[in-house]
């Protein structure tokens, strides 16, 4: 059975929505998703505005609460039936964040459980036929395939085989 | 460089002597270390009492003040001067677990970094050419070198290279 590796924030996660409800809420800022798509300007200055305050990752709840990505709970069922699946997380930056990442995956995943779950800093110890991650750090030292999901921070990247929607990876996979 | 990944419980730190600690405590026992390593008998009766009562493992603080094994410290140090050092540790059951394994980690083992530390259940999806471990379930699918760390629950199982302290494992790599 092939091994899928999948990250959590951007990927299973709308962790992006989030950040930008935060930066707004503390800045007095009014970010929205589309916006940002379609300006780099507007981006700069958001990431700007989220490098000058994101203590709100370190804060107990901030992940507890995140939305689901679309159709992500069906496919990873689906998923599942198929190959070994694995939830990889570059989570241990927080300390807060991987009781609440476990109590988020229970709730929304309860087919993976803990057993399939891992939390990391670097991602290059990870050993498996495919990895699904927003970041371009974690797919370039890669030792299988590697799957670019899209995300806000790296649609100038072209070097990876992208995905945008859960529909995109269950047509690659299933 | 050559990567090793090194388990936590009962290989940095001396886990089983907490556990004792706790058995004797909540089920008023007189079990020690040295004893149980003389007797099987003993050992199956202590190992009964554990399972009886194991909730502790759950509970807030358990994994905090554990003890450090002798020389760990100075040996991984030596070591991440030749080799990439990973520190694994199957933790996604103890959600509680992983804020203090990080607390600990920072305390001992500044030097290692949440970067270099991964929480997982499995660890059969660890890429690393060593690990050293003290269960069997872990070792037994490692697709690198895997080495037995002795515990008092391994001493019976024969089919690892195999080592009791800190200065065998600088003996094996330094």
């Amino acid at each position: 059975m092939k091994r899928i590796a999948i990250d959590m924030d951007d990927v299973l996660a709308d962790t992006s929505l989030k950040i930008i409800d935060q930066v707004n809420l503390r800045l007095n800022k009014n970010y929205n998703h589309a916006d940002l798509l379609e300006s780099d300007a507007l981006k700069l200055a958001f990431y700007q505005d989220y490098q000058f305050d994101n203590q709100f990752l370190w804060e107990p709840g901030f992940f507890l609460d995140i939305a689901v990505k679309e159709d992500a709970v069906e496919v990873v069922k689906q998923l599942q039936e198929k190959y070994e699946v694995f939830i990889v997380s570059a989570a241990t930056e927080f300390p807060e964040s991987m009781k609440e990442k476990l109590i988020w995956l229970e709730e929304h995943f309860p087919f993976i459980g803990w057993q399939h779950t891992v939390f990391c800093g670097h991602k290059h110890m990870i050993q498996a036929d495919f990895l699904i991650d927003d970041h371009e750090k974690n797919l370039v030292s890669f030792t299988g395939k590697p799957i670019l999901y899209s995300a806000l921070h790296n649609l100038h990247i072209h070097d990876y085989e992208r995905v945008s929607t859960w529909k995109e990876v269950s047509q690659l996979f299933l």
